[in-house]
């Protein structure tokens, strides 16, 4: 059985292979994710991202069927909104912020930043925007109890938005020398109150 | 006298050429950045950013010397930050909040949001860091007292940037929806909590 990742290496069960298989699609989304914050979505080939990912363009083609179906997957937050709202609502502020800094820690990608390269796709960023809508915002709306309700939840994902900048783009040095917890500790009340005024 | 705005009409006076020219020369800081949140840096032409304007390139050039300085001046947020930071400490959240949401509905910028361009920018993103840290988050720094201003400045300007992002960028429609007086009523006490905790 031929392992993605490596391109050679023989697995000697199952487990190794599909490993490694999960780390090629993870490298090929890092890499498309990586080139939308960075041009237009019209000016990006399947090379560079095959390049990027380090594997090679047919390989591309294998994992996500086309350009533009691997475009349209890393312009979807559907599987990450159901990790980042994956808590009870009561302790779903603290989550959301964890959620956050830990995936920019550890996977060097965040949730939901990715909504803020809209204007450099032109007409494509209004499919970034609807999806962030139905797919962010309205699906914690849903999750949400008493009057303004979606005004609510478009605040507390404002608030995510803006720690994701200032850590990751602004790359805020105090921030970023804090440990985790604390930033939660900090951070997430003024979250939580807008979930459960 | 001639007034670059209209590019032939006489002023009776003083007064309206120089309103003109400043109207001019908002328009054209308009245009580069406009553009800077579109591509990058290296790829911005004098031309691109006159055409955008409505002026030609000559007067780009009378205006601002030449573009690499046009465009040094929007990567930095020194004038901005002023403004943003013109208010007594104990209402200084309120006025931020004000500040940032008419910036975007009546002059269509916002005073700190175009650090999220950074990524596009490449090494002169680090250019756009740098001035971020030392005008915005520094500064603010400097007004607060007590124990880790300097974290605490971070993440009131993080809940800022995530409002701009949320109102300019994401155009959240409950939030663009909301009367501003009821949206810094909502947002404010959050971003002073950590100003003055």
């Amino acid at each position: 059985m031929t392992t993605p990742a490596t391109g050679q290496r023989q697995a000697d069960g199952g487990a190794p292979a599909r490993r490694d298989a999960e780390e090629t699609r993870r490298a090929i989304l890092r890499a498309a994710r990586h080139l939308l914050a960075r041009q237009p979505h019209a000016d990006i080939t399947l090379k560079a991202i095959a390049a990027r990912a380090g594997v090679s363009p047919p390989l591309v083609l294998k994992y996500f069927g086309n350009k533009d179906a691997l475009l349209a997957r890393v312009m979807s937050f559907e599987e990450d909104a159901a990790a980042l709202l994956d808590a009870p609502l009561d302790s779903l502020g603290r989550h959301m912020v964890e959620h956050l800094l830990r995936s920019q820690l550890e996977q060097g990608a965040d949730p939901i930043l990715r909504i803020v390269f809209a204007p450099m796709h032109r007409e494509d960023g209004e499919i970034l925007r609807a999806n962030f809508r139905t797919q962010v915002a309205e699906r914690l709306t849903a999750r949400l109890e008493g009057p303004d309700a979606g005004l609510r939840a478009e605040l507390a994902v404002a608030m995510l938005l803006g720690l994701g900048v200032m850590f990751g783009i602004a790359r805020g040095p105090r921030l970023r020398a804090e440990p985790v917890p604390r930033l939660i500790d900090r951070y997430a009340p003024g979250v939580q109150a807008h979930l459960t005024p």
